[in-house]
């Protein structure tokens, strides 16, 4: 007798843990002995602080690093929602597991691995490197009925959460999101104008590029998709089954096992935030182990973020996914932990403190 | 007979060209041929284009990189303006050289080196790694009279345009602006009020972490040193001798032989920022030599990016100096010329492209 996702996904849930608040309190007098003015290093001291508190260490090992692509199709395509057609999605699954995508280039940099993920292309693919995961052959029309049935979004998180436990199993130590899919910007903008209470207008954005008639039809099919679905605001896996994607789904699952594992996860851009706000809803605790990277240009990225609580690190005015700013995010974390275990501390190097300090 | 210091600069201020458009094109073009939706990588492809600009070549190589730290005193922390006292600048530049400093960490990571300037330390240092071009023992008190003389100003202009020819004549082709002075934000601050048309009160911050009290201080201090020297708006280098600082000229020079020498150079924060506005009013084409790194938290500080015209990246929350911004961003940098480089194009991955540049 096999335990249904729903039930496996609840003990996931319940799982997750607040940081360890006695550590960071360790890594916050650390980093006030460092030879600087306290808290002048900014986020990267907070990063440093968040890292010891994920991992229960001072000073933790990041080791093996990766970002993982997850791939899915996209029904509501069939309403010309993107500047793009559909096949583009297996043609740059093959690109990544080629190595030559901007995600591949940039992991590549920051030495991390690219894990990509078919959970949902509406292709057949097999790649030696490809981790094959489907659900389905692409999601249905949500312009017309739900883009899934929540058992098969229960799946697709499970895919997540079950990778994010392999990874953990192989030594990753720092995980980020990345996606691929035609249409996904639509799927992400009705997620945030469901859980995050924004209308579509301002919920969905350019995307890969349309021009402005094609974004009014964009917000319109969005509107139609969440009349037709009714998807239920605190209900996130209705809606994330209605208006949602596989990809995404499968982002929920891998932030949701990252947390679980406990394994920092860096969140990349705009659809990536969905599934990040997705799974926010569904585990709050979750939200302590994200690390947001960048402010993407879509339209709708700065309300994901402010609604899960998260700041971005960098303005960088992309707006490509792939995971491509969480990995331009990695060499800031690990700036963290290299500020935690090399610099001097003001004994070690004979400094003088704040004079506030002084006068003893 | 020795040509003075004056006219060798006037020489570096006319040898500045603008970016070579043509090659700018020609990058911008291989740019739209990589497997992404046009201008997707927002401010990676802007590097891109700007690099291809200033180097001449589609994609230059980055080979040394090296982040210059200028260190000088200040005479007026007789008035009280820091929470640490002038002894710091000394220290802080052996911790420099023993690699104990932040910006040392962040430089390892990056693989830059760090080149740390003796330019005005009101203290006799000696060490192997430090480079001695000492101008003076600190700058004198700006509240009562000038920081320093305007030959001297041109002095140490000179030593930081002497350094950018030296490090590009070793093989140099990316460099960043870094600094210390205790006091050395009041400095900056008092050029941002006369440079920028900006009242000391919205130009002057916490620098180091000062309280209000302190704070209000210091920007009375800054009232008075301008009320005091009468520093001529229209002429930078007056400015810069009345009420700027040793390791601020040094910098100014520093970017305006890097742009003589066509190597792009990385602005750190506040302090460095100030420098690229003297060098912008000095030398107006040295602008497109400057790439922004992060959004200082010291006030005035987006305001001097706002009158350069810079953007910053990164938005870390960080206000420490010593080039630690500038080091952080140069992933940002690597990561412009690696997609050049490294990014499949169209043609060669098989990827369909826009549907509005279809059906011919």
């Amino acid at each position: 007798m096999t335990v249904s996702d729903q039930s496996r996904l609840q003990q996931v849930l319940s799982d997750i843990r607040p940081l360890d608040a006695e550590i960071m309190e360790e890594a916050a007098r650390r980093l006030d002995q460092l030879t600087k003015p306290p808290g002048s290093l900014g986020r990267l001291e907070e990063i440093a602080k968040q890292l010891a508190g994920i991992r229960g260490e001072v000073m933790p090992e990041l080791t093996r690093k990766a970002v993982v692509v997850m791939a899915g199709d996209h029904g509501v395509c069939e309403e010309g929602v993107s500047a793009f057609p559909a096949e583009v999605t297996p043609q740059m699954v093959l690109n990544f597991l080629n190595g030559g995508a901007a995600v591949n280039v940039l992991s590549r940099q920051a030495g991390a691995d690219v894990v990509c993920v078919d959970i949902g292309v509406n292709a057949e693919l097999s790649h030696p490197l490809l981790r094959s995961r489907k659900i389905r052959m692409g999601t249905a029309n949500m312009a017309i009925g739900p883009a899934m049935t929540r058992t098969e979004a229960e799946a697709a998180v499970m895919v997540g959460v079950e990778l994010a436990q392999e990874l953990a199993g192989e030594g990753y130590r720092l995980l980020a999101t990345g996606e691929m899919g035609i249409g996904n910007t639509t799927a992400s903008s009705a997620l945030l104008a469901v859980l995050g209470a924004t209308d579509p207008a301002a919920a969905a954005g350019r995307g890969t590029g349309i021009d402005d008639e094609r974004l009014r039809h964009k917000q319109a099919v969005i509107r139609r998709a969440i009349e037709t679905n009714r998807p239920d605001a605190s209900d996130p896996m209705d809606a994330l089954a209605k208006v949602g994607g596989l990809e995404i789904a499968g982002l929920v699952g891998l932030i949701l096992g990252a947390a679980q594992s406990r394994i920092p996860v860096v969140i990349d851009g705009f659809i990536s935030s969905a599934a990040a706000l997705v799974a926010a809803k569904l585990a709050p605790l979750s939200v302590s182990y994200m690390i947001a990277s960048h402010l993407s240009q879509e339209q709708g990225h700065e309300r994901l973020l402010t609604e899960i609580g998260l700041t971005p690190m960098l303005r960088m005015d992309m707006r490509l996914g792939e995971g491509t700013g969480a990995v331009l995010a990695f060499p800031m974390i690990e700036a963290a932990v290299r500020i935690m275990k090399e610099m001097a501390t003001f004994a070690d190097a004979g400094i003088s403190g704040a004079s506030e300090r002084e006068g003893v």
